[in-house]
């Protein structure tokens, strides 16, 4: 394997510039470059077709620059935020592409699950940390996750996002938070009707979504966590299920 | 008038802790203190009942301290982000609220259209400043305006708001940005069925709002205005017109 060849991105799809749906930078207009592979499957997954390996002939292999180039043309070489998001984007080689978007003054966000950790997180400007709750399937290794904050170091903005689907999954989300009380906390109501990968159309339950939302919202209030937000994904309650937006 | 008279708080109502509907604080546990009487009078205001002076009677003069019994009671005494709001705020004397909220921990967000500047501004963690585009009918005194940001000066975090309806308010919104370029902006889709005083149950356009959204963010990504946040009010779409959440 030569290095030309080590230091290809997977690449499931590059989109934007729309706005951010979720977490701490919700409403920013951004970039989204989404990479394929995932080392987690949850149940509930809303990117099938990035992590399921079945679609894995959907996923480019790009280089820094060719993804550059990509993010440049969609923006019109202005700058602004580019999320790397997956599936989970720590698992690509995504130092140079940072470096590179840096250089011409592009900002970078990743959203990952913190079970991979690598050097390339200390140049982030931002770093979604986002634990899987149990309604998920998936455990959490809080020392991979102890890792990631730890490559991290203190340049990028750090926040925690937790979805939400039940109350077993909100006691996580509250030890989650009592772990790393400096972080700020994001709860965000699961989606039940994920899209099917490859099927733009596929009905999503806004109502149940929305009701979601509500309970979380007397959750919160109720126990008087005034610290965390509650946030909806706004991209659904646009756009539904719809890729590419 | 007696001193005591003097510090008396025009109060239209107090409720919470709900969630932050829109803006910078957007998701966040908050306590609302929405104060009685405005010196603006826009066309599509969706507080009327706080503004309006044929609602004065359900305006209750309260001292701080009575108002700060009711927010603690509403909080359980546990500190969160108190949420200043009106009709104009910035009427009122509420230095020493902020004090007496302060001693126990609590935060302090003041959102006012920057009309009026107190000297009390400097003591705010958060100033919204909230300037109405034309659709509103009202006029900018924008010295008066940059007042308010001096007033308020290096403490609280300081970020303009923009209700958009029209092309006309986005061109007012990028006028306002520009003459502010350090300040974070939030553009904020129009409610064309803002409630009339006193009926929770009014009808709420909420596609109509929804396609305005779209819109917005349509704009601000076709003109790579990249800095510009864009967010619906979530309370709406939570609970419509509703009051009290």
């Amino acid at each position: 394997m030569t290095a030309a060849h080590e230091a290809q991105i997977r690449v499931s799809e590059i989109f934007g510039p729309t706005i951010q749906g979720e977490g701490i930078l919700i409403g920013l207009p951004t970039v989204f470059v989404r990479t394929g592979g995932c080392d987690y499957r949850c149940s509930w997954c809303d990117t099938l077709h990035a992590v399921d390996s079945d679609y894995r002939d959907q996923w480019r292999p790009m280089s820094a620059d060719e993804i550059w180039q990509e993010v440049s043309r969609l923006s019109g070489n202005r700058p602004l935020t580019v999320s790397l998001s997956g599936g989970n984007p720590a698992i690509q080689p995504l130092g140079t592409l940072i470096k590179r978007g840096h250089r011409d003054g592009y900002r970078f966000a990743l959203e990952t699950q913190g079970s991979i950790a690598k050097d390339w997180f200390a140049d982030l400007d931002v770093l979604v940390l986002s634990p899987k709750p149990p309604s998920s399937g998936m455990e959490t290794d809080w020392d991979a996750f102890d890792t990631c904050l730890r490559m991290a170091g203190e340049k990028p903005q750090i926040a925690l996002k937790v979805v939400v689907f039940d109350d077993r999954d909100y006691l996580y989300a509250q030890a989650a938070a009592a772990r790393y009380p400096d972080l700020p906390v994001y709860l965000q109501p699961g989606n039940h009707t994920p899209p099917p990968p490859n099927d733009d159309d596929a009905r999503v339950d806004i109502d149940g979504i929305m009701d979601r939302m509500l309970w979380l919202v007397d959750k919160v209030t109720g126990d008087r966590w005034f610290e965390a937000r509650v946030l909806p994904q706004l991209h659904v309650l646009l756009w539904g299920n719809k890729r590419g937006v």
